[in-house]
């Protein structure tokens, strides 16, 4: 796990200095569609870019590992573990240039329930989140930890669409409220403490976007729900989709759920 | 103005290492209360500690110039332009480490409308925005303008509090929406084409938030209002408070206002 600890920095660092550039040299192309996902979704040309630069460095790695990406579906090399990888999350962020999106990569063996290292970086600014099973959660290197829930300071992100009603009025309410639109990187804030939780009620995310920014909640102290109330889960599976409660604690709960 | 200009990018610098120097070696301790500002709202040590950095480079710059800052009030020197100051736009995410604030300057005389000058630095990335009066806008020196507005993919930020119900229900059934916290750095994106609007309802802004972001909006081709729908203006005077309305084009103002 070690060795797979650090190919997943070179991974992110590849990445990192392929988006960046590309951001700061071509910001009216990389928006352009050009195909489509093996999650169904569309393909932007700076997803192509940043899963392209992945894919080179697992080759060149000579680590025997499969890979399920968001854009590539599952390359099947009949390893023990496989790399759970979103390039790009927040890619309508990065497409405009909206300084909030990040990479996503996790290595596990078949569902979220048994990922065992998780690392997230901010592309924009350089920030580091990396958890392993059992070991703690890390900004830039340092230990983090979900905050203390203060229910009159307190800080959500959310999704829109997919919100009851009573639930719509409450959020709305709220003195202070996030919408930041990079999901993996929303999940590695609440495991930093600088929100109290993240909220996407409708069933949209993927285990590409989750596999990282989960093991980044549970192994800060935080806690994992879909929307029904149940323990998060999903199988890697490229197609299949969840709804995302992470908190810092699970008093929160009664509060959305 | 242009002595102005080099003064403000130096200013920004200070701000931007003596904020990053201390998010990264306090995070504990910058959200400190240390006193109340000049506006009436408590001023925490990042606060504190950002403006007695700006304002050690004023002092020692000779520029002959009042200074409007968020924690101080109006230092009167008698000048005929007046530097308009928020050492740290987005304090809250600044002191939970959510990596979306930024210093915002502007130069001007008396009021909104006379701002000569404005630059605001995106602290976590070091993006710097930059629009100087007749002459545009720009992104680290590369000219921006507000984007085409296509209604299917548009993306708005918004402040939670004072939204018509009307507008409630059609901000969260948008299937995509912002909320990211830090009013000169979306208004930024508004000037950048990241974001299609920024929606601020209730009157909360001051002079020292709005000032170099709404210069940023004009330069770049975008229209401004305050909630009545009003053009939005508001004098150097750091008690005063407006709305927000800032639009990549004038036909989005009849969907909100």
């Amino acid at each position: 796990m070690k060795d797979f600890a650090e190919f997943c920095h070179v991974v992110a660092d590849r990445i990192h200095s392929a988006v960046s550039k590309n951001v700061r040299d071509n910001p009216l192309a990389i928006g352009t569609q050009v195909g489509m996902g093996a999650d169904g979704t569309p393909t932007d040309l700076i997803d192509k870019i940043a899963e392209d630069e992945a894919m080179k460095a697992v080759k060149q790695s000579g680590l025997n590992m499969n890979v399920l990406s968001e854009e590539a579906g599952f390359v099947d090399k009949k390893a023990e573990y496989t790399l759970v990888l979103d390039p790009v999350d927040g890619t309508r962020n990065a497409c405009r240039n909206l300084p909030f999106y990040c990479t996503s990569i996790a290595i596990g063996k078949a569902s979220l329930s048994d990922v065992e290292y998780g690392l997230v970086m901010n592309i924009p600014s350089g920030d580091v989140y990396e958890a392993k099973k059992g070991n703690g959660a890390y900004l830039n290197g340092k230990k983090i930890k979900v905050r203390e829930y203060e229910k009159e300071s307190s800080l959500f992100s959310f999704v829109s669409g997919g919100i009851k009603k009573e639930f719509t009025e409450r959020l709305l309410d709220m003195p202070h409220l996030r919408a930041l639109g990079a999901c993996a990187l929303e999940m590695s804030l609440v495991a930093s403490g600088a929100l109290d939780g993240y909220l996407m009620f409708n069933p949209v995310a993927r285990i590409t976007d989750i596999a990282a920014g989960a093991l980044l909640v549970k192994e800060a102290g935080g806690v994992l729900y879909n929307a029904k109330g149940e323990e998060l889960n999903l199988p890697f599976d490229v197609k299949d989709r969840t709804s995302v409660i992470a908190l810092s604690c699970k008093e929160i709960k009664k509060e959305f759920l």
